[in-house]
């Protein structure tokens, strides 16, 4: 197997996860299997799609019919294994991680091929993996989940910081995208066993003399 | 009248019928004139906006001022004729099923001539028929209707696929474009009539442990 | 100081402005620092890049790192001086029009350049000046506050009415940027002090026979 078609069958298994967390939080708000799907399938390439459509570039699930696929089979199996799919919320942690590295890699490196700065790559390395979420929460009518909980983001942001520190001593590419992906899925493991958070911001009273 | 002009006249009724759907649901939230008419505009231009934003060709309601000015003349009708509205419901109804049949092989056919394959044509005719209604959704912060009701979605997709079938079958542009149309709008006639829907997804409950 | 030097800081004022008011709105939703910071950015660049993706323009914080930087300053500010900030409602209100300002100038003259007629340019005046507002309480999960308070696109539109009838005079590209700033700022004001707002729409009932 070569690296092209390994790197193909990680992105596609966290498309799966991506979309069943989607279709997991549409179920809870009883949409139909139109919506489940839609919600699922924003969820996996909403990030992605952002980030293209911001950078000008070709919508990359345009590209290939298998996230559409992976999306369905995603829904095909919420239906059928309910019961299951409980128990599994572990091995959907660890391939939502995997995910979120993969995915994160990807922003940095298309924003950085499309001659853009560090910083504009890490804004993006942070859309493609956090962002998909984001739309999800919106499509759900909730406030987005990463804002309030969960370091997603900030997994992401010290993943380009490692990607960019890795370029600045001389790492190669594949060198730079591995440490990148290591650091956010160990971030992500860290968060979960000791509980990590960011500082939230306590309400402001507002002065109603404006 | 040729072709062009009815067509462009089946386009702005479509466009009309979108916008003041959109704006009733903003009267409802008490919003100002210009939130309902920006809420009336994103209804009816808000799924054809997506896809030129997503097939990176130039916006449609960019290059003619009717679809404001269409709009505009819905926040008129809507202020002034509230009442006969409320009775007007099933000539909404069926001018909203015709422009959503319309804007649904506009959707694929914009697609096609784009170079992308049929597939991607189908996602993109259920975008420009359906996403206006979510946005517009979002916009009154509501979850979208139609993941949950009405099979606004699944008839663009049937229409596409019909679309489909008959080019395989060899039909021509005109006849491809009219079995679609056809086929949106009387499965929402139908779907209205039998009161058909999609299942719905059951909540799933949460493992805690996670 | 030239008048590149002093419109940028005119511009990083109007930021840091719109970008305190997001930041504000996220912290009584008790969002951690992330959530709160993108808030803040969607709030101030959420308008121009709404507009730049739709005229299908380079965007335009991804030319500079003052966007960022000035939003993360802005979140510094917001965490330290609480209950300063309290305080400086009028200040930041003045700073708030400002920003409005210039924001509806650069999208209305961004527009033209990109060859498109005024009606447009008034489209992507209001969409820069007042939609980064939209998209922040999209964020929050509430109604678009300008939808139902507040004269905010109202003023951007009468900006770009006076922009119009100025370039009509014969008036060169500084003083129609200057006479529509004025007149964005003039009506906020005059909004503010005398209680103005556009008519709401109330509630149409719904026809269950539908």
């Amino acid at each position: 197997m070569d690296s092209t078609t390994f790197l193909f069958i990680i992105e596609m298994i966290g498309t799966a996860a991506a979309a069943i967390s989607g279709i997991r939080l549409a179920a809870n708000k009883s949409f139909d299997w139109f919506g489940a799907y839609t919600v699922g399938l924003v969820t996996a390439i909403g990030g992605g799609t952002l980030r293209d459509v911001l950078l000008d570039i070709p919508l990359f699930w345009m590209q290939s019919a298998w996230y559409l696929a992976v999306t369905a089979m995603s829904l095909a199996t919420v239906i059928m294994l309910r019961r299951q799919l409980v128990r599994s919320d572990r091995i959907l942690f660890i391939f939502d991680s995997i995910g979120l590295a993969l995915f994160c890699v990807i922003g940095i490196q298309k924003t950085i091929a499309a001659g853009y700065p560090m910083w504009g790559a890490a804004v993006m390395g942070v859309i493609t993996g956090a962002f998909g979420g984001v739309l999800r929460d919106i499509l759900i009518n909730e406030a987005p989940l990463i804002f309030s909980k969960d370091i997603y983001a900030t997994a992401c942001l010290a993943g380009a910081l490692v990607y960019w520190l890795v370029m600045l001593l001389g790492g190669g590419y594949v060198c730079q995208g591995l440490a990148c992906a290591a650091t956010v899925i160990l971030l992500r493991v860290l968060a979960l066993r000791y509980n990590l958070a960011l500082p939230s911001l306590s309400a402001i009273p507002v002065n109603n003399n404006k």
